[in-house]
């Protein structure tokens, strides 16, 4: 009878967690249905955050997109929603993440490249023509010019005639995870975490549908951290995100309802659903029991998911529309609001139109044809998904409890704690790559000699002319005075402890560039330097 | 907040059985972890049928494979292999598998066509040349003529030198399902049923690594079935063979350890889950409460999975991608003992090599990087799955009783019984396509005018000419006095009572076509003719 020897010594899961063969009654035997669970929409709310989930409403199926100019990305937002998609996510290019405006030096060669290039109001206007921001919800991928790109953003409604109370989305406006990981931060800890207070403020007085803040995991991940490593350090931003709100005065549940998160879906399936349903347990237990917020919406933690480019092979690209697959599933069985899935190119490219056509097919035939969302939360009860739910849970406490020590995530972060134990992780899984331990299909096994045959898109390295032309003749068309005059306010107020928003929406009605608000906070706060990792 | 309204009025699976919102612990509350799942390895085997499951070794990939000449598909076996599948299966073509050579008339037009064309024991050799029986295991998906097929293979591994007790593998030989459902039946239920008992007596003596048979559940789904009938049908079929023997005056537990079991893995992630799981705990007590066998091997619902090719769209292809791996990963979640997983062509032509290959990545990418294959049954104890399970069992148990009061399975099927279900579910399907409430993705919603642009494989109209002239050679060459001794002594037999498997396998080694065998049992079988199902 096959069976009595196992394949391996130790069976782990991507993340180095390791699996026992079989997971019975007993291993969940101290599970309090009401207590740990709860139903749907009740606390903790590891279930999901809502009654009805799915079978009140699908996910929003929500494909990150943008190059060249805003025309570019506006014609690809208009293709993705003729194909079903149901709401917008905007990537930006290099100069933009970093508030550079397209015809500074640094942004040589990167304009409209990785994302889409905007440098005024005028490029933002555009990139919504003719949708209605009423109707659709755009998320935003932006850090550290977060609350500038949002300003823009609300003034195109303004200007459509859409009242603001009217308009959702999210900008994604977590710098933390950018000095942890992604690396496009700007300004020092201390100014960054004000101007992300002053959106949080700006938004629960006149944006109520607005998620004010994404605090993603997605970039943890993906430079290598583990599953427990990005749902611990990114609820742990998310606590000083609260604690900085706090201490500004705000009432908690004046802004926790809009504080949102992002994560990352990675290949072993039941990790990451243990994963999602432990983040919705702490954040509920965190929201309520330490920081004392009483209104239910401060305890959910609604979150978007992407599925792990980091994942992705340019070999053999098809096999990535298997893995994302999987991955999405991930995000679904374990509750995501909305959901992003890669497409296939993406290791070699930007996304063609098939390919992400292709990828958002991926969400299509899970909601309409694999019967996943018929049911709230079906892998509830699971002897091991609820076991690895807790056993992930007990880890990130104890990620808490060490960054506590150390004097809070700022602090631990400027430290280089969280880096270096993301660094120690990609390390050993990159080790386990090289033994073949961790096997990647078409990469160190079943490798194939192959000529990659599927369309490549590339930016035309036009765009980067056409935009400096477009910027140019914006700032000989806007008037001079007024931008000088708003530009200054902002200073003004960067100097003093003022909500910065309201200089931002002036400059931006103004038509001042992106790197001119952006130079005239530099002046003011600085700039950041990363700790040395060792 | 979202969620107070539901999007329809009944979620119900792909099958239409109804789904709750939400699955709590009362609904699984009556359930006895020793005495309804138990560990993997121990009865009633509903967490797998062995100890170690994948942990021990993984499912085997087995692509179903043939078309055109022996030579042509030697090659894709080859093909396959090299690119990382663990077992063979044979695809016959249409004559072969209604036992006619290919120079008869009815053979015309249909030579290698939908699978590899055998006439005589020089094909079967050449399917396998430079492919050693004992190290590899072959599926063939051969229903009337299987006795005939089989008795091929063995003689091939007899003339490698490979004693037949070194050779493993699987004849599908399920006849009942045949007049269910595919319709690829020769002769009356009494002799089909004889000669089926005549392989597990034969199989039980001499190839003791054998499945006798792989009772089918996948070609009831195809035509229509739900996942209920599919799971009633297959195991009711089961019992009827296993009552057959019985009948014969064959022990139990000397030919139930060799039966095998072939289901689909349709679209429904978590229905196909639980009747994997229903599928076993019904055998395991069937078999011990039943049939007596007290052998634990006699217990065992082993079984090989194909992804449902029902389910697949000419649409859109790289879809089918999508929808395999979810069907795959239903069939692994089920703990599958082997695995075809379909390529994305499939609805437009046979499989180009590149498309077998992407389909047989979904399944490596499944054992190596979704972590899925780490323990076992990770869905034992949801509250959903649980149920689910439970619920489909009963209703399999009603369909038992109907079966029983009618007389069993051979007068249910003379009667028309499960033909007329599985037409009242394929017409509630249908129906329920037209109005939209069932979604397939590409063909009633997300529609496209698309060029497919795939590689479309097909079959030289050459090789039919090729296949008779071989044959015609082969007739030429062997000693006529042989076979026409060969096939006296086989209607001898078959006129009397003795095991048909020795005369067949002498008339194998004289080269007597398969058409020549066929026509010998015809005259003396005579041939089947449907019930008209009102």
């Amino acid at each position: 009878m096959p069976g009595a020897m196992e394949r391996k010594a130790v069976f782990s899961t991507v993340s180095g967690q390791p699996v026992k063969a079989v997971y019975r009654p007993e291993d969940i035997a101290d599970l309090d249905y009401q207590r740990d669970l709860g139903d749907p929409g009740q606390y903790p709310f590891v279930r999901g955050v809502y009654p009805t989930m799915y079978r009140g409403r699908l996910w929003t199926m929500r494909q990150f997109s943008g190059f060249g100019t805003a025309e570019d990305t506006n014609a690809r937002f208009k293709y993705l929603l003729e194909h079903g998609e149901t709401g917008l996510s905007t990537a930006f290019d290099f100069p933009t993440l970093l508030g550079y405006d397209s015809d500074h030096p640094r942004a040589m060669g990167e304009v409209g490249k990785l994302g889409v290039a905007i440098d005024t109001l005028d490029d933002m206007e555009r990139l919504f023509s003719g949708i209605r921001l009423d109707r659709v919800s755009t998320s935003m991928t932006i850090n550290a010019p977060a609350a500038i790109l949002w300003a823009m953003y609300l003034v195109v409604a303004e200007k459509q005639g859409v009242s603001w109370d009217q308009v959702s989305g999210t900008i994604q406006n977590d710098i933390l995870k950018e000095y942890i990981a992604q690396k496009t931060f700007v300004f020092p800890p201390q100014p960054s975490m004000r101007l992300i207070v002053d959106t949080f403020e700006f938004g629960s007085r006149h944006v109520p549908r607005w998620n004010t803040i994404s605090i993603s995991g997605y970039h943890i991940r993906e430079a290598g951290a583990t599953a427990v490593q990005e749902l611990a350090f990114t609820l742990a931003d998310g606590m000083a995100y609260v604690q900085a709100g706090i201490e500004r005065g705000l009432d908690v549940d004046e802004f926790a309802p809009r504080l949102s998160f992002f994560f990352n879906a990675h290949n072993d399936l039941f990790e990451e659903v243990a994963k999602y349903r432990a983040a919705r347990r702490i954040w509920a237990r965190q929201m309520r029991e330490r920081f004392g917020a009483r209104n239910p919406r401060s305890w959910l933690m609604r979150f978007h998911t992407q599925t792990a480019g980091c994942s992705l092979t340019a070999q053999q690209p098809e096999c990535n529309i298997i893995r994302t697959t999987v991955q999405a599933l991930a995000a679904v069985l374990g509750g995501t609001q909305s959901l992003h899935t890669n497409s296939m190119d993406e290791a070699l490219a930007l996304p063609s139109e098939k390919a992400v056509r292709i990828a958002l097919r991926t969400q299509q035939i899970l909601a309409e044809e694999s019967g996943v969302a018929n049911t709230i939360d079906p892998l509830a009860g699971s002897y091991f998904v609820e076991a690895l739910t807790n056993q992930m849970e007990e880890q990130a406490e104890e990620y808490f409890r060490k960054i506590e020590a150390l004097g809070g995530m700022v602090r631990a972060i400027e430290l280089g704690f969280p880096q270096r134990e993301i660094a120690d992780s990609a390390y050993r899984y990159q080790k386990a790559l090289e033994a073949g331990e961790q096997v990647v299909v078409g990469v160190n096994k079943y490798v194939l000699e192959e000529k990659i045959t599927i369309p490549i898109l590339r930016v035309d390295p036009e765009v980067e002319r056409r935009q400096i032309a477009r910027l140019q003749r914006i700032r000989a068309e806007r008037d001079g005075g007024a931008v000088r005059e708003c530009l200054r306010r902002l200073e003004d107020e960067a100097r003093g402890t003022g909500n910065l928003m309201y200089p931002i929406l002036e400059c931006v009605r103004a038509y001042c560039s992106l790197g001119e608000m952006m130079d005239t906070l530099r002046r003011v706060f600085g700039t950041y330097r990363e700790p040395a990792i060792y």
